[in-house]
């Protein structure tokens, strides 16, 4: 589960799949024999620590998305492009075999990630995207997640459907996910949540001069609550 | 929704509502058309990251506003001023378009974003500002900020209402907020609580020599449990 | 309830008190009539953020303590002290008035910091402190601090008692905390735990050279659990 | 509870119960007798801020460890080792008295760290992992770990066994934790799960340059959601 690196290079791949889950427990195995060899991983991504789940028919990998920032001449900042949770669903193509090069993607946005982390152990809920929504392409592909509890109420169904009419093709994927990996899922976005917000300059702000001598204003603190 | 610094510039402009709301859905559009032009905000804000809602008649934006401190001359800090959350409300005045310039302003202390994370599904919160409270114009703007649960218990309807008696006015606000959204609130929220209180110095502490030889007692760490 | 440091400098002030909590409201007054003065605070805390609440018959502050670190010659660290929370309570003295000279203290561990977040609406604890436990005084100054669930359930009751015999005296204090007081309460302790645990290392390791190159074992991580 | 460092040194030593727990109550004594020798801890930890339980029959040790990460020669990171929280467990060898060199570590993984943060009070649940499990002593050697509620629902039994058919041992240990003890380590799990999947590189990212000029695109947000 480790070396998702080697998923990137190749189209036709060993996968490893949670062979616990269909126990109904968990397996953790020995990473010893596994990764021995690192991978010389060469994209321009920062950040490349996904969250992955193999499972029978299908593999979600679940990421991060920082927002962009816009500096502004004052020295203020501003998000220019919000961030995202990315989902990433792949195939398996036999067994233990899964086909990233057939991988479709859904860019959770901040209401999504909200909507998620906020599911009691029964509820459902479902998101649509057109990724060319408001272009002339409009309708033509039509993407939709969603997530259904288990009828025994012990984890969840996250099946991701994408229809896409240019291409004629109408790709579904199912993945089981259990209680303990939506629990990681839940705490992993609700961390995450306030990042691909922006919110957590918050903390970084500290750092670039929030402390005033007594008689400085500060500019960040506008009374405008009062001033209507 | 991201390009709210477009708002900021005009007072009669075309909003983003949240089509899918009505559908009990949540749609997600490309964003890739809409943000063609980088705006070159030029306010004093340091931070500009607010969560936004677009709905029917009103929108909302919520961000944080972090305390200042005082630098004491030992080398010590204090909250100088407490932060809050800042709720933004602003009318719609026809199809997706809203006015800014008509916005009214309420910023929520500690313990009102304590009551608002820990509402339950079925409970209601009501806010009471007086801006004006220990002047003379005491009791002439009179703001409150409620927080009720749709009847189906599927969200909330935030509404803020502005009596002005020295204008004359009376602005009133309601802006229906899904599960999804609320839970975005919640947590950012709840993320920004001890940002807004000041805790978050603790971690920065840490940086600044917190780690002691075996000879030197801390000062912060006083013993004045036992002293009594 | 943003200027503690003006009760510091007085054993006889005029304190604060949350005017809105008889009604069942939160009144958030205008700061701006207020903190004109700033107080040229001198202690040696490092902090000094506390979140505050001023009742009827006492006021309650609390307050984050970060552990101390012993460096060792390898360059890693360990915890010396542990970090607490530490609960300060004072009597009212008279209308608005508060005897911060006749406060109390009860420092929080990290285990009854994990009991306080984990109360439901409904329920109780108490925890006993004897700060001479070990010494030939033990059992001559006994602090009980107790949180009781009001009977309406919308609140808490939090009360600390100080027993000396050596003093011959008893102090009690009671402080009512409504719902959103508690929240804020469980939410900062819930955020700092982690840090007077120490735990928030985590994050400032990296900043230190987690990163390995390819062929470096990191020392930290060892096969510890395979080894038996 | 706090010079775990100690018990590192001697293989027969004193060790210091949670006396309140045969009570139901909390008791936190003075550390001023206990913590006057400080160690001159000298292992390569980076980290060494433990969370123990004493308990009659054994003690239990939870710390977390850290991911490694590779860098890449285009200046990103990608996970190389996945963190986990690490359990230990060592018995009590006599009245106070706990034996570390018969300690057993426990490695919990991501998703094993999932399951626990997401127990209620009445839920159970068991992980199971083989050491050895890819290599040809597959088998030989069988960990698990269960988390079982107290009959009366106020607390935890947390149980390892360990079976190893080479050295022909079986090591038992049980340690219940308290409902206030079972709180620290949710919430210290819950705070370390974004660490040990590496997530919290969010937060770090921004110090090293998210923030974009108007014209150049970020290549960590692709489009490839819209791609296909």
């Amino acid at each position: 589960m480790m070396k998702l690196s080697r998923f990137l290079k190749s189209s036709n791949l060993l996968g490893k799949p949670s062979v616990g889950d269909a126990l109904g427990l968990h397996v953790f195995s020995s990473q010893a024999g596994i990764s021995t060899a690192r991978s010389d991983f060469t994209v321009k991504d920062r950040i490349f620590a996904p969250y992955t789940v193999f499972k029978g028919k299908a593999a979600l990998s679940v990421n991060p998305c920082l927002p962009t920032f816009t500096k502004s001449t004052s020295g203020g900042f501003k998000v220019d492009r919000r961030g995202s949770v990315m989902f990433t669903f792949w195939p398996a193509v036999g067994e233990r075999k899964y086909d990233y090069e057939k991988r479709q993607l859904f860019a959770m946005s901040t209401t999504e990630v909200g909507s998620l982390i906020s599911l009691g152990p029964k509820d459902s809920t479902e998101f649509f995207h057109d990724p060319a929504m408001l272009s002339s392409n409009a309708g033509q592909v039509r993407k939709s997640l969603s997530i259904k509890p288990y009828t025994e109420g012990n984890g969840y169904f996250i099946s991701l459907n994408v229809v896409n009419n240019i291409l004629k093709t109408n790709d579904k994927f199912l993945v089981p996910v259990t209680t303990g990996e939506f629990a990681v899922l839940r705490t992993a976005c609700s961390f995450a949540l306030p990042h691909i917000m922006g919110w957590d300059r918050l903390t970084n702000q500290h750092h670039e001069g929030t402390v005033k001598g007594p008689s400085k204003i500060d500019p960040r603190m506008p009374d405008l609550e009062w001033d209507k």
